[in-house]
């Protein structure tokens, strides 16, 4: 059993009660505590030693990414950050200045975006740095995004470029909040996603909450120059430092996880509208639209030759 | 450096804002979400294979203690709570069964007190399992009750029996939801918190956040059954297994932790209402009135031969 079939086993008899309007299986919970014109989103992510940093990640950086990944499922769901608590579980052995230094790399993206961090505490893990964040954020009724309102029809948009995240832009990148605010605010978005696991991985996710498929435009896909350069060679298991095999750049920028970009499909009807008020609006930062959603499921890349099916794993049989 | 200088050198300087009424350093943040009657509690606790359960708990009781713990910080504020996330961290070849069981003992303990589990995330921690749970509560505004209130002439109550948790209570123990909330609704609490860390040290965690002492009385002290038995000849670290020298149980009562019964104090002219009245309520959770708050600092042990300073380490030298 791997973690997605346990995580589906585990969620199926979670207890609920009336606050909650949406529970595990999105970006984050959404309760309603009984403010008129607010929901709360409610998230939880954790970065382990080994696996999502390495012990020559400058401590800074460890902090700084703990926390920016929570903050990009809150703009996920269109929504900002109010409070932070944090965990973090240590060897017996630990350096006090090290950890000062990821406690300054999360306090001062916590400050950039207005987030208190508001507790939290430590325990012991003899083997390896675990940093678990808790983030309580807040959205205003009826315009937080979800990720099972794609409609057949949708034209599907993805922020900046994609793959290679390992080469650095794992543990750097910005938390797309300002942008998510700012298209719920001003469009109607159907679904909308951070891309931890990859786009094939994470817009699956998407369709399958809104039972749909997608066709995507191969020569749409925005490519990063790392991916370009061959990101893929570096190892994919920084636990064991194996060199992953190298990924053609269209496959790393399907199926590298950690590009924390933002997904989202509205009408189609206000494509145009949307990139022409995003350009003058976020002029840095590229929106590509990829595609459309269509009925049935899965995901069909188009190229040249033809639509060709991608396979489960994100993988896609040519070049 | 240890955990509690760890602790201090790091809440220093975390990020706050408006939201924030009582940041870290009590047993749940307090926060200001906007809601005209009530504040918000948020609380992130963890347990650790090795340290808060061993590879031979039953893993019901893992899920279990995992959320009573969170649940016994809301009590200590006089709270109810609403919404848990639970993030489990495991090593690649988790059993799922097991992993099952953890939750069916979480999930029971959650609908018992109308909690819903939200969501979560799942992690790798290759060798030992890490459970950590953030819990959002909910206490009338003015209700709220901090460390910090205890003042010179409270008496000091405590609930239940204390020592010798490892026996058993650690992993079944009853977090005081309902108690807490009794308390606060018909008296006024000074201050409160649940005892994790023994009665001496959490004692000492209300003094110091109140800037004051307190003088108890040893024969008042409720000692259990276990700790009379001699619970302490059990494992102290249960990561290594070494035996930990017996311990008088006297001591046990003051310096075991996991017992999480509430320790709060209250003017001492209610002292006799709130012991009638409990009683009444309570009848099968003992309250004992164990000592009293006084001017200046640190633990002073009455008995027949005078006042004994307890040292920092909760120790007393005698028996």
């Amino acid at each position: 059993m791997n973690e997605f079939e346990l995580i589906a086993k585990l969620t199926r008899a979670l207890p609920t009660n009336e606050s909650v309007v949406a529970g595990a299986g999105d970006d984050c919970a959404v309760l309603d505590l009984g403010v008129t014109d607010k929901l709360f989103l409610f998230k939880t992510d954790a970065v382990v030693e080994g696996f999502h940093f390495t012990c020559e990640t400058p401590p800074g950086k460890i902090g700084r990414k703990a926390l920016a990944r929570c903050l990009s499922d809150i703009a996920a769901m269109a929504g900002a950050p109010i409070a932070a608590l944090v965990t973090i579980a240590l060897p017996q052995s630990f350096e006090p200045g090290f950890v000062g230094k990821i406690y300054d790399g999360m306090n001062a993206l916590a400050r950039e975006h207005g987030v208190a961090i508001a507790g939290g505490e430590t325990t012991t893990n003899p083997e390896r740095i675990l940093i678990s964040i808790s983030l309580l954020g807040t959205v205003q009724r009826g315009k937080q995004v979800l990720r099972r309102g794609a409609k057949a029809g949708d034209a599907i948009f993805v922020t900046g470029e994609l793959g290679g995240s390992l080469a650095g832009k794992n543990l750097d990148f910005e938390p797309r909040l300002a942008e998510a605010h700012w298209v719920a605010e001003h469009f109607t978005v159907h679904a909308m996603i951070d891309l931890s696991d990859g786009l094939a991985g994470d817009l699956r996710h998407i369709l399958n909450a809104s039972k749909v498929g997608a066709e995507i435009l191969k020569s749409a896909i925005p490519i990063s120059r790392a991916a370009k350069r061959g990101g893929a060679s570096l190892p994919t298991s920084r636990l064991t430092g194996t060199p992953a095999p190298p990924k053609p750049p269209l496959l790393a920028a399907l199926t590298d996880g950690e590009d924390f970009e933002l997904l989202f499909t509205i009408a189609s009807k206000d494509a145009v509208k949307l990139l022409d008020a995003w350009r003058k609006k976020f002029p840095n930062l590229k929106l590509s639209c990829i595609g459309k959603i269509v009925p049935g499921e899965g995901i069909l890349i188009r190229d040249k030759s033809g639509s060709h099916k991608l396979n489960a794993h994100g993988y896609v049989h040519f070049t």
